[in-house]
């Protein structure tokens, strides 16, 4: 893009026109390209026939001018443009390209609807906010691949077309035309086959690699996904971290400029939920979640007493200055929402200059300085209690932790807070399928002492594993992985396998720890994710070129779609009668 | 690895124990890692447990050592191997994973069938050459991003799971589970959306893109392949053409260490068919196509006369010294083979110090310098003459050329030959479909001087679209692509679509041409076989971590396979009565 340095200058530029004003004997244009907004100034004096094209010139239009760059008159120049201190007064242009008038005007702030964005993505992918959201997303990715080969990593790729590794969701299959009846999946991630190069003696893996879910669609949640992929052998926990930690650091530099200082706090997944009522605490506000049941115990108050005595917990969040911000009718809604949760209620007091308020400050009267002391809490505070199991105390309270936070907007939003939760349990229980589910997945090595464990009480293991959270979302996760098949064959066993559907289903894999596969582990990172944080976006479709909509549809290309009978006939299939019968749905 | 640098150095080492040799006392052991071999000594001296449990190591274990790298007694050097003037004194070994007998042996020699080694492929992957190969890929794949970063290309992901951009190729198709009846298609390539990239503005994209197609599958093809993709706004052939000379440089550099001569050779698509009778001549040799016409026309020999009459050609090679070389039966199975071409015959005669020999010598007993000359031929070579159509004459000659020069040792294995083929034709007829096809894709721009054509004798269009070729093997592809509508219309007009399936089937793609696509063009590079021509492979399956064989499965994993019932229920599809019936073909 032109700017000072080329004063004097004849220049060609080509771009589209984002704006003209037509003042008869001079014409303004604003130029965009990817680089931004330059301005062009036609007149009888520097071009007359480019004058008379310039009238002819619409928004959108691509043109391609010949013109010297100036400096503007003082009270023109326009100190919020990279190119606001020059023009370029053209002397000859070309029209390369017409345009119809575009269905929204192409700038930042645009009233087009999400589907309308989608559709003409194109366009909507001309506004200088998404040009500069995937030009963010590009030196990631290009940061990655630098800083990987540096340290000697291999970028080695691995099938699309393969067998799917059940890793909780559903797969997307691909009928076989060679195989009638056969199947490929998509991949969920590439957990085995990097598992695999480790046994092949490479070393050190990455790969940016696609990955694909067929679930219902929320929203950071897309079809497919991208995944900064990464495997190492011989590398132990804290080395896989500290190297990850220099891959963050490169990232941060490169893409914002911001030096990320390291090591990056880390926290166990006890006190992560315990203080933070989460596994991926947002850690750039305080408001944490306060152990109450020393302050309350024993006042009176029949809810929290039951629950004690119960083996239950009492906690709360102490809300700055929010004795005044909160009506009683907003928190009531909040006990609403976390009913879904578990949560039986949401028990209140307000803190003033001379004690408790509100229905229940009748328990603690003279209870006031044990309890502000132990939900470090002062005069003017909102306290939120929460009574009930470990979990729906979590739930509950490390919603409203966030929720409270970004209403009381209490979040430094230009602030990137990293730390690592570690220490995870190895199983966690799934209320959906009402079994003991992988918390990571079923590769995931136990930590050495709980090795015993994993074969008589596997649900206590804890996991050497590791999540990296940024600003709240889970980056990214890793763990050491299993490398002995005896050990497979216990978690596999833990999770509910019979010998056979194990054998079934891993038995090509588990065959290949038979043969010297190393010690390994590694993690990975949303891409998606990170470029969306990084852009300061709120849904990863920010940062995807061509996302699918919540329907899982394209508006653009309308994928998915019908094809041709012929198609799946090669494919040795058909459309169920249901599927023909329901319209969509 | 470790080698005189490290001398008396204390080293910790870990890999895979290659070879055992037990003279009792001492042992040695050849430990191998992903950089290559370095040889451990254990001994009582060093570290008795050492030394015991070295005893103990079989092939493929996995180990950990620590000892002193020492210098080799002088006649025990091995100048074969990097680290073959030291060895590593052991005093302290453990072992982090045994294993079972390998099915074949970790050697670059191997006799382990194609489908052993897809079944135990992370055991093929630790064979040194494997390694090598895939190592090549990765410094491709890296200078790729290096050099595109540098100049200013931004990576854009685009979607996989998206609608079918038909371009000759049988799709894979992904069933939807939201939309009954309706698919996904795999992207044969990401053509559309990269152009789309162009009309959003990026100016410069590219993207390391994995495609796929479902066809019969061939030496160098595979079901997913993957494609160096790059596309530009506002340059012109000349300008793509100079910028991805710089790529394939930067490529040769870093991977071989070798300085590509650039500008690379230009060659007409005529011309390559005229002299070498192939779109993707291997000029590493010469043995060109030679017209015979004036040389031989109205010497009285029918075959030659009545084709030149007909308007067909009749062309020669001169195999260097081939009249030795080739028998009679050995030329009579050439003539067979060249039949599938279309060719009638295959005439020949030797040349010697006294004139011409063969069956066909004594229609030209006097013509012997006009037929050397026009051949260039010498004494001692072997003529060999094909008369018909263009097409015919280049395919069998085109053919021979190539099949006999591998038999001859013509060929410099190690020299890399680049050539660009441009100015091909926009159209070329396909005898399978009975019909004109685009010679690339329906989005390529015809030669400006040929637009007008486009409407009224579109098969004599030229294109602006160009081929790079190494080693007779087309490396990639490129064209100035359509970035005008009415253009687009006449094109696909031109390929026999209606108004209606133009619209139903382009309609999204043409209306984004009217809101102001810049020009722009592109190309893309086969990754897969660029690596196997690096790498000196004869299959792409050589370079890639996880290939399908031929019949589209992976040995490994056994993909595709059979799914849950639930799982195509879910997806709205059923198994057509004759899929279920047939058995695998």
């Amino acid at each position: 893009m032109v700017d000072e340095q080329y004063l004097g200058q004849e220049v060609v530029l080509k771009g589209w026109v984002q704006k003209r004003r037509n003042l008869g004997n001079l014409i303004f244009i604003d130029l965009r390209d990817r680089e931004g907004i330059v301005q062009l100034v036609f007149s009888q004096e520097f071009g007359p026939d480019a004058l008379k094209i310039a009238d002819s010139l619409r928004s959108e239009y691509v043109i391609e001018v010949v013109g010297k760059v100036v400096a503007r008159d003082e009270n023109a120049i326009n100190p919020n443009m990279k190119t606001g201190k020059v023009e370029v007064e053209v002397s000859d242009v070309h029209i390369l390209n017409k345009a119809k008038l575009t269905p929204f005007e192409i700038t930042d702030n645009t009233n087009a609807t999400d589907d309308m964005r989608l559709k003409y993505r194109y366009l909507d992918l001309r506004r200088p906010e998404m040009q500069k959201a995937l030009m963010i997303r590009n030196r990631i990715t290009q940061t990655v691949h630098r800083y990987l080969d540096e340290n000697s990593f291999v970028n080695i790729e691995t099938p699309y077309l393969t067998r799917s590794t059940p890793e909780g969701a559903r797969d997307y299959l691909v009928p076989s035309r060679v195989y009638p009846g056969h199947f490929y999946a998509l991949p969920q991630s590439p957990q085995l086959f990097k598992q695999l190069l480790m046994g092949a003696g490479f070393d050190r893996y990455y790969q940016i690699a696609r990955c694909f879910r067929d679930e219902d669609l929320r929203g950071d949640r897309q079809p497919e996904f991208t995944q900064i992929d990464i495997e190492t052998s011989f590398m132990d926990q804290d080395e896989i971290m500290e190297m990850t930690e220099g891959l963050l650091k490169a990232v941060m530099k490169d893409t914002l400029g911001i030096e990320l200082q390291t090591p990056i706090k880390h926290i166990t997944w006890d006190e992560a939920m315990d203080r933070y009522g989460s596994d991926k605490p947002d850690i750039r506000f305080g408001m944490e979640l306060k152990d109450m049941a020393d302050a309350v115990k024993g006042a009176g108050f029949k809810v929290f007493d039951s629950t004690l005595e119960d083996g239950g917990q009492v906690k709360a969040i102490a809300v700055p200055g929010g004795a005044d911000a909160y009506s009683r009718k907003q928190i009531d809604a909040k006990q609403e929402y976390i009913k879904r949760f578990g949560a039986k209620g949401l028990a209140w007091m307000k803190v003033t200059d001379d004690g408790l308020q509100g229905p229940i400050a009748k328990f603690f009267k003279d209870r006031r300085d044990q309890i502000l002391e132990a939900a470090e809490a002062k005069p003017g505070d909102l306290l939120l209690f929460v009574a009930s199991t470990r979990k729906v105390v979590a739930d509950s309270l490390g919603y409203l932790r966030k929720e409270i936070a970004k209403e009381q907007g209490m979040i430094n939003e230009d602030e990137f807070a990293f730390i690592w939760v570690v220490d995870w349990p190895l199983f966690e229980y799934s209320e959906e399928f009402q079994q003991y589910i992988a918390a990571h997945h079923p590769f995931t090595m136990p930590n050495e002492e709980d090795l015993e464990l994993l074969k008589t009480d596997p649900h206590k293991c804890h996991a050497q594993s590791y999540d990296i959270v940024l600003n709240g979302y889970e980056l990214g996760g890793g763990s050491i992985r299993i490398h002995q098949r005896e050990v497979q064959e216990d978690m596999l066993k833990a999770l509910g396998f019979t010998k056979e559907r194990a054998e079934e289903q891993f038995g090509w894999f588990m065959d290949a720890l038979d043969y010297g596969f190393p010690p390994h582990g590694g993690l990975a990172l949303g891409l998606d994710r990170f470029a969306m944080l990084l852009a300061k976006k709120d849904n990863i479709r920010e940062v995807i070129a061509f996302p699918k909509n919540s329907k899982a549809t394209e508006p653009l290309t309308h994928a998915p779609s019908e094809v041709a009978p012929q198609q799946l006939e090669d494919l040795h299939i058909e459309v169920a009668d249901e599927g023909k019968e329901d319209s969509e749905e």
